[in-house]
């Protein structure tokens, strides 16, 4: 429907467990729903918290990619992390990885709050640009 | 003023006690500002957890109907709980409510704070397109 | 790029620390990042508690007025907090010095997380539409 809003299927996404899809598309922009670090092929968290933060950003990268926004359309990351002191580094890192071009940095607020889905450790929520 | 933002008042919202609207409208999206459990008709929050989420997803949905928008136009949901063991679940089962259509949930994040305002257990905030 | 995403630079605004930039404009809106009580002119975070929330809605409305938006185009506020029966009175406050119109007062969201980055006690993350 021209200027809706719809809701893509993503093959090789992550499967929602909740009343809930994993992105929605609206007025040119992606919304994609707060991701962790989920192996879409198992539907576990991945072991370590380097590899679960990597997970988390991959896995919203696919979304994005998968409807022709790129990680260099990002608008906007708000991150969610059970320890600022522990995973900062961890996120800045692979942002730094998944980021190549530092003029391309999105704006980010990064929060500790007290816990996430599955007591994970760390969530991104972005929001792309759609071409 | 034409490709402005305006802030429209809402009959049967309830009313902010603080320096904030209920929503705004700008770029063809309208914004809804976290709702809480609060009865409109007396600026109490209703009894019972389950009823608190029930109210907090009405009174986003009054807002957004009230605009000409719908929760099949929903672009994004960020939900904030106190305690997601518990209320997860129940705001699972309010979307289910709400949502007749499973192809039309939007995308979420459903994080656990530390409190919210007049330590209230849930605040929904949602974001639609209008037509 | 017509049509693409941009992250302005901002002389006189915050310098990020990490992989993230002040802002993006995207799509007719602006999108700063969470800003904290930081002054620009030190990057150290301001003494006292409302000098701090000040700083932090000065640094970002900094950063609208940079880009041609203003308060007056605020499309949401969610302003994360460390201590919600301290701090929301002072947000409160300095929201009420900002906005000089109640008619044009955002929809926010305001939450008590458990940590912000450095301990700080205020952020706050606002999205604008451009002229």
């Amino acid at each position: 429907m021209a200027g809706g809003v719809s809701y893509p299927e993503v093959a090789g996404a992550i499967t929602p467990t909740g009343p809930w899809r994993v992105a929605s598309r609206a007025g040119g922009f992606l919304f994609v729903a707060g991701m962790r670090g989920i192996d879409p092929a198992t539907g576990a968290v991945v072991a370590g918290d380097l590899a679960r933060v990597r997970q988390a950003f991959a896995n919203m990268r696919h979304i994005a990619e998968s409807q022709g926004a790129s990680l260099d359309t990002t608008v906007r990351l708000v991150v969610y992390v059970t320890d600022m002191k522990r995973h900062r580094p961890l996120v800045n890192q692979v942002q730094a990885e998944f980021w190549t071009d530092p003029a391309r940095f999105p704006p980010r607020s990064i929060l500790q709050v007290e816990a996430l889905n599955q007591d994970d450790i760390v969530e991104v929520e972005g929001t792309f640009l759609l071409p």
